[in-house]
Parts: structure tokens; C-alpha cells; sequence
């Protein structure tokens, strides 16, 4: 656990470019309290000097790399993996693998975040594409829901995986000592849903990890904040997530008809407006930013394309977090229990820098 | 189509009994308009004539039919279908079976009538279990989404049965002309997800069928009402429809602690207290009440074992719906067209008596 850190910007790769990155940067700057960072901004020189020379503290601790190329929202991963390299997000994450950077943050193309992470850092274990995980707000706090929307199927030993990354993730970014730990099901009984989550179930209840695993869970415990961690498919959470997305902007859209509704709940909505502002993010899963790419050699977190300044700042925020944590160590500590528990269970020892605060 | 139906009641069911069922009824009876509906209530002989001397409208119309065995709620469905021959639940599905009646409803344990009901109606298609639908309140009215729960694993031929039945049902349940149907998938892109829906996303688009199929649509479609009908398998249509519901109690504990945070948000809250009470009932997708059973010859609604006389009254509004309607010719017309197309496709036929206003 390192006390100095360096986080790598992909400052091309949002919306609006530098004009977001700088001011997260700044932001991010202030919250980090007595921990010391530096940056690395991947961007066109021009506009980043512009942006920096509006604040002087951020630019203090920010060496500017220049690139000319940048990574399309609309292109295919294919495509980015060929013709990527020297662009602002293949060079953010390229510094993470030579070890310059402990963590990287893009707001850019995610099927290029993903398809040039893995090429560059290489995956730890038996997944196929990094994992993406959803911190939740709940009636409790947080829930880290994984994967959402990467692996489309799951075996049982990537439900595992999942489990013991999103148990790490949910120590160093929200702060548990000993998270919980469940598994989305149509049931809370054992011989409920298809052959992979029972196998999952009967893995995390008997290898003997050192986890606080609870069972299986159902999609109303999510917002009741029933575990800290939930595990699923990447198919089943995509849809959770995406569900629960549309049903907390329905929220704000029948707030609003129902407070224009008669004169009594306009003048009551009136007074209340800055609480009926609150409620829809507080509901909604994706106002909070950074979720990071699960499962590589190396951090790298994606923010939203759409990211503002402050949300940009979460998703630094997410990186450090990380970065200044033991996450990886502890990943590392479950899966090598996980491969002594059981035998079969096969996990690729990659060549590379490994995540965390090993480079400083 | 026929202009007076039969509808059976398991009277027992439900956590009330006929202390709901009855009341239920009578409230029905009010909203059939023109239409014509006698009911036979299966369950305790004393305990129903006690109702029904309070209701005497319903009584004219009411038929009892003592059983004194119920199944509870807990038992599994195994033992139901081997101790539940004569039960309320039993008696009031074979009312169906034997041409009685034209629909059955039920409050009682889902597993138990989802068993009781295959043995006794069969299934019509290709599915291992009836599949249930949920009638989702969205931005522009309701949309039907199935299963949510019954059919854990799908091929891609049961997920086309799952468009046929639900848009057949959307039309006799929410009067649609000609109901959108989408597939619920993790992308838009034809290349999105695991093969049993892109498989699905082929026949569809291709096997001529007459369906306004719209392609896939995401989790956040559902609740702005993309489509009218969205097809998924029952795992991840069982995790969207409780993460909905589980989100749907969470705004109303956000609602109230944030009307609850300062003076001036509980004189809002206060002033605009009806409004905020009907925000949560919107967006509950379980507001709905009563979910018809599909693939079975004969119309069996399930309703929430919980439900009020008002939410009883719906349930029964769902079954006189399909029951008067050409519900059922609809899906056997899509359904040979479906065979026609796809000669692999094995539609079982088999004998008994079919849905509809056949048997009065």
C-alpha cells in the first residue's frame, strides 16, 4: 500500500474532452485529503494548456502527454485494437502497463476500454472480458452489483470470480471491513435457478474462502441493500441495471405529473422541490460514477462518456481508492485459496504489472 | 366469442379467503358492464354463505361448491399435485378442464396451481411450465412482460411462443390493436447477446408471422413503454420484474425520509401527501394484480396471495378479458403460422378443451 500514487487520464475520451477532465482533476485534487497524487493527461496539448492554466493546483501535479488520436465513440473494438495505438485511451492504459501510472480513468468507447485493457494488461483469472461493476445505492448504502453487461454467460468459477473481486472492490471504494456477499436468483432456496449459480452457491459456501457469503438473493434485495456484494451474469445484471435506470427516470417523470396535477400538489411540490431533486438520484444506480474494469492486471475504470466535472471527479476518486488499497493483494489472496480449494479450477497466471500500489 | 361466461374461483386461496374472494366478485360483477359472468366459488361452504349474504347481488350470480381440503402455501409442488385432488385450487382448474368454466382464478400457492393446472389443462406448445406475465405500468400505459419466473432456461422457439401468447394477451387485456413486441437483450445491435435470443430475434423478424415485432429492446425500454409486449426467459424476466419491485418500496422510503428532512420539505409533503401516495402505486409493477398462467388449454389467472377485494376484482377482470375475447384463437392462429414457416418446429397438439368462450 502505497502513500503516493499516479493516475493516468484519458482526458480526450468523454464528451466534452479536457473541459471536463481538467476541473474532475481539480475536484478530485481537494478530496483526496492527505494523500498524495500525480497525473497523467493523454490528450491534444492546446487544449489541455488552456484548460490547466485555469487551475493552478491541478496543474502543480499534472504532466501532460500529448496525442493527436483519438478513439470514436461509435467504433467497433476491433477497430480500436488495430488502429488505437497512440490514442489518448490506448496510451492512458499502455502507462498503466509500464508501470508509470497505477491506475487509469476514461470516459471513452467502453468495448475499447475493454478490448485494449485486456490486450495491454491481460486478464488475472478464468474470465473472458473484464467485468464491470455497478455501485448501487441501496436503502442500506452501496452494493456493488457485478458483472454488468461484459460476460453474457457465466460459468460457475467466473460467479466465483466475481465474488471475490467484488468483495475487494467493495472494501477499498466503500469501505467494509467484511462485506456480504450473494448471489442473484429467482429463489432463496438451494435448488432454485439454472445449473451454474447452484454450482457457484455450492462453491462459495463450502471452499472455505475467506468470505462472508449469505446464499442466494433476489432482485427486490438489491435496493434493500440485503448483502454488500451481488454476484451475477453479465446478461441477467445488465438488465437489472438497465431496469432499475429506466424505472428511477419513471420516478422523475411521474413526480412531475403527479405535481402538476392539481394546484394543492403544485404549491406542495413548490415547497418540496429541492428534496423531489434528490430523490431521483438518490435512486438511480448510474449517478454514481467510475466503475472499474474487474479482472486485469491493473486498474482502469471507466467513467461515464456524459460525465461532468463533479462525476469525473468520483470516477478519480474510484481510481485511487483503489490504487491506494491492498484490492489486488486481496483479489490475489482469494483466488490462490480458491485454486487450493479446488483442483479443477484452473487460474491463468498472467506475465505483467499486478493492480495496486506497486509501482511507486 | 361468446357473450356470457363461467368463471370458477379457488375461494380459498388467497390469505383471506372468502372473506376477500366474495367481496372480490361483487366488485367485479359492478365493472363487466353489459357483459354477462356466473361464478363458481370452490372452498368452505359456511364460510361463503356468510359472505354472500352480505353481497346479494353477487349471490344471484354465484354458485357454491363445498371442498373442505386446501393446500397451504408452503407445501411443495409435488406433494400438491399428489394430496391436492379435491382442494378449492384442484376443483376450480378442473371446472375448466371439464368445460364448466371458461376461466379459473386463484389466489393460492403459485408452484402447487402452476402444477395442478399443466396436469389437468396440459400445455398447447413447445414450454415445460406456464409461463407468467406481468403487466408493467410504464410511461405510456402498461406493458407485458414474460416470463417473469416460471421457464428458467429458454430456447429460442419458446421465446417466440413467449411473443405470440403475450401479445395475444395484450390485446384482450389492454385493448391494443396491434401491440409492439420487443426482445429483451443487452443491446439494440442485431449481434447483442447469447444465441437463444438472437435465434428468437431471427424467426421473428423473418418467419412472417403476424406480429409488429420491433427487435430488441434494453431494460430501461420497459419502462418508458418502447413496446407493448417485452419477451425474455423467465431468470432474467423474474430479476427485472423484483429489482423493479424492490426499487418501487425504496422511492417510498426515500420519499418519506426526504419529506421528513427539514420543516419546510414535511409542509410540502404534507400539502402534497395524495400525490406522493399514488407516486409509489405507479411504478410498482405487483400494483397490477392478477397474471394469467400462458401455455395452457384454458385461461387460469394467478392472483396475489395477498390481494384486497379491489385487487381480487382485477384479477377476475383479467379472466373475463381473456375469457371474452378470441385470446385463444389468436395464438393458435400464430401459432400454426409459426409451424408452417419453421418445419422443424414441433407444436404438440394435444386434447382437451381449449381456451376461450368455447365451452358456454
Amino acid at each position: 500500500v502505497s502513500d503516493s500514487i499516479v493516475i493516468s487520464i484519458d482526458a480526450m475520451g468523454g464528451d466534452h474532452g479536457p473541459a471536463v477532465a481538467v476541473p474532475g482533476v481539480a475536484l478530485a485534487l481537494e478530496r483526496l485529503g492527505g494523500r498524495k497524487a500525480r497525473f497523467l493527461l493523454f490528450g491534444d496539448e492546446i487544449l489541455l494548456g488552456v484548460e490547466l492554466a485555469k487551475y493552478p493546483a491541478a496543474r502543480a501535479v499534472c504532466e501532460v502527454r500529448a496525442t493527436d488520436k483519438v478513439i470514436t465513440p461509435d467504433e467497433k473494438a476491433a477497430q480500436a485494437l488495430r488502429r488505437g495505438k497512440g490514442s489518448s485511451l490506448w496510451n492512458a492504459v499502455e502507462a498503466v502497463r509500464n508501470g508509470e501510472a497505477n491506475a487509469a480513468v476514461s470516459g471513452g468507447n467502453t468495448g475499447a476500454l475493454m478490448a485494449i485493457s485486456k490486450l495491454l494488461l491481460r486478464m488475472t483469472g478464468g474470465l473472458d472480458r473484464p467485468a464491470i461493476v455497478a455501485s448501487w445505492p441501496t436503502m442500506r448504502g452501496v452494493t456493488a452489483v457485478l458483472d454488468v453487461g461484459a460476460n453474457i454467460e457465466s460459468d460457475a468459477a467466473q460467479l466465483v470470480e466475481f465474488a471475490v473481486m467484488g468483495e475487494a472492490f467493495h472494501c477499498a471504494v466503500h469501505g467494509s471491513v467484511r462485506p456480504t456477499v450473494g448471489i442473484l436468483n429467482v429463489g432463496s432456496e438451494e435448488q432454485k435457478g439454472h445449473e451454474e449459480v447452484r454450482e457457484a452457491h455450492r462453491i462459495l459456501r463450502d471452499a472455505g474462502l475467506n468470505l462472508d457469503y449469505r446464499g442466494f438473493v433476489e432482485g427486490d434485495d438489491i435496493a434493500k441493500g440485503a448483502v454488500d456484494v451481488v454476484v451475477t451474469d453479465g446478461f441477467s445484471g445488465n438488465i437489472a441495471l438497465k431496469t432499475a435506470e429506466g424505472l428511477a427516470r419513471f420516478v422523475g417523470s411521474v413526480m412531475r405529473e403527479s405535481f402538476t396535477s392539481s394546484l394543492r400538489n403544485k404549491i406542495g411540490a413548490l415547497i418540496a422541490g429541492p428534496a423531489l431533486r434528490q430523490i431521483r438520484e438518490r435512486l438511480d444506480p448510474s449517478s454514481v460514477n467510475g466503475g472499474p474494469l474487474l479482472g486485469l492486471n491493473g486498474i482502469v475504470i471507466k467513467s461515464h462518456g456524459g460525465a461532468d466535472a463533479r462525476a469525473f471527479a468520483n470516477a478519480i476518486r474510484v481510481a485511487a481508492d483503489l490504487a491506494f488499497s491492498d484490492y489486488a493483494a486481496q483479489i490475489d489472496r482469494n483466488m490462490k485459496q480458491l485454486a487450493a480449494a479446488l483442483p479443477g479450477h484452473v487460474q491463468q497466471e498472467e506475465p505483467g504489472a499486478r493492480a495496486g500500489g506497486e509501482t511507486q
